[in-house]
């Protein structure tokens, strides 16, 4: 078994990204900026009154790999898809990329599962997710020889909606812990830290979690405060090793029981397309942790991958990331 | 029935676009630039090969009646896709546009057509079609209402490679002359040409097309020439009306048999992806010659057109192309 750098396990997702009016976020009734779980009936309602699209694969840990395989890392992915077009994309992105992908699919109903991504003028991407095939994810689909062999397994909180996601994940847990591995999770999107809060802070406290990604709104979400501050002290102190909450244009903090720094972003001046900001920030900060990279090293090259994809339309990046002159430089 | 300034008609196809090095190319055998028809058992083989991708509907006419509504104008489509996921991603993309396409899908195989694009890092684009769906298009297609309605009826070279749609073409031409209409038509590809130099001549001098676009290669193959005077000259006396010539970054030459002007294209430093360029210079002439501009003025809607969409990945604007301020001031 080779090792891998980052095993990442989420929602294994076609994204269907269309610009649009803020206007008809409104006339859609659909949250800007966050995660909103739609069932098939919405899908197809919102699809018909979205504009002209592109197809690309999505998901946030999907993305997160995607990312730190183009910047030059080993990686491996759980996730479910079925037995259709869109599946067969989604394996094919991810297996291009060189990444470890044999989740088995589901034979039958229900499809792939897709997000519509309306963006906005101002580059802010608002979501509706169809969860599909992603509901069936559960323990079977955990690869113990991958876990055992991946220095951080990496998951996602949207994991918590599908019924079954959840149990696979305290299983890969134990099963990266028991090899002396590290894991990681993202927070994913306050309206999901809303709904699992306690099972979040639980995972954290219980030490089956040893670093979490998070944005402003997750933190101050995940405390019930509007105060960064307090927030970003207090997820310090509930997780093992380290807190990594992004700021957007403000940049991180980087943060443990011992203390706090801070690091900026990279000034981008047309934001084309946030979608994958936060993964590819993620991709890039495991790139440089697994590779021992200091801290301030590791969230430089998360901001930089942060930069590129926010320039693009879609999250996934279109050239690889280990060959753009700012970051080769990094790596 | 409400008027449209352009029906277009082509192989209705979903383009599945990479960045690929110049050497899997060779490794491929692909040739460079041109578009190769493949069967199912190539296209499988040459996705397993191809690097993560982004989906977006393209197919040549549809590109331009896409590009068309994208300028304000009013647009038709007819072409096959089948009832499958690509299908519907084919269909919603055109109908969301707002342009009238009523092309009964296929049940059942073959499924839609996919075209996989290799773009190499000068941005050109060589692409291998899968015809799918499309070799079922035929004279039951034809909507001779629409047809009627229809400022311009302009189809693709692209559909004599299909058996059947040449023979709607040849109805749909006698249809439109009929309503005082004219037709256009793409050459599409020089290969292409090379297939159908009789046909494609014997529709020019007997008056089925009246405005014929091509490019510098697809000119000098129709008259197996490597001389460009010479074959825009011949083009220029076998066209009815008009001759479209477009030379890259060298602009365009717009002939009839009373003489020729070139016209400059717009410059562009960064060349992302090159496909749909032309598509999108003939939606912008023919945008300005359903409005009665002058050829000149035609001839810049069409490069600006063309300008934007080599900026970017894939051949759909992803903003609609009125609302840039260079176009706008051309409208």
């Amino acid at each position: 078994m080779p090792g891998f750098d980052v095993l990442t396990i989420g929602n294994a997702i076609v994204d269907i990204l269309a610009r649009t009016p803020e206007e008809t976020l409104v006339e859609l009734g659909i949250d800007k900026g966050a995660m909103t779980l739609v069932d098939m009936d919405r899908a197809v309602g919102l699809y018909e009154r979205m504009g002209p699209a592109v197809e690309m694969s999505g998901g946030s840990a999907a993305n997160t790999v995607a990312g730190l395989v183009s910047l030059g890392g080993r990686g491996a992915y759980f996730g479910k898809v079925a037995n259709d077009t869109l599946g067969e994309i989604f394996a094919h992105d991810i297996r291009s990329l060189g990444i470890h992908f044999a989740t088995v699919p589901l034979d039958g109903v229900p499809p792939t599962a897709r997000c519509m991504i309306f963006v906005t003028p101002d580059g802010e991407r608002s979501m509706s997710t169809y969860l599909g095939a992603c509901v069936e994810f559960g323990p079977q689909d955990i690869e113990p020889e991958i876990v055992a062999a991946a220095k951080v397994s990496y998951f996602e909180g949207y994991l918590w909606d599908p019924p079954l996601a959840k149990q696979a994940i305290l299983e890969t847990a134990d099963i990266a812990h028991a090899h002396g591995r590290r894991t990681a999770m993202t927070l994913s999107d306050a309206f999901c830290v809303n709904r699992y809060r306690a099972e979040f802070l639980d995972l954290m406290r219980s030490g089956k979690v040893d670093i979490v990604f998070a944005n402003e709104a997750e933190a101050k979400a995940l405390y019930e405060t509007q105060d960064l501050g307090s927030a970003v002290s207090r997820l310090a102190a509930d997780v093992p090793e380290l807190a990594v909450v992004t700021l957007s244009e403000r940049g991180c903090i980087v943060a443990d029981r011992a203390g706090q720094a801070a690091y900026p972003a990279i000034r981008v001046d047309a934001v084309a397309d946030t979608t994958g900001a936060g993964d590819l920030f993620a991709a890039g900060f495991l790139r440089g942790y697994t590779e021992g990279l200091s801290r301030e090293h590791s969230a430089r090259i998360g901001a930089h991958a942060a930069a590129h994809i926010i320039r693009q339309i879609g999250p996934r990046a279109q050239t690889p990331l280990s060959e753009l002159p700012d970051i080769r430089a990094l790596l």
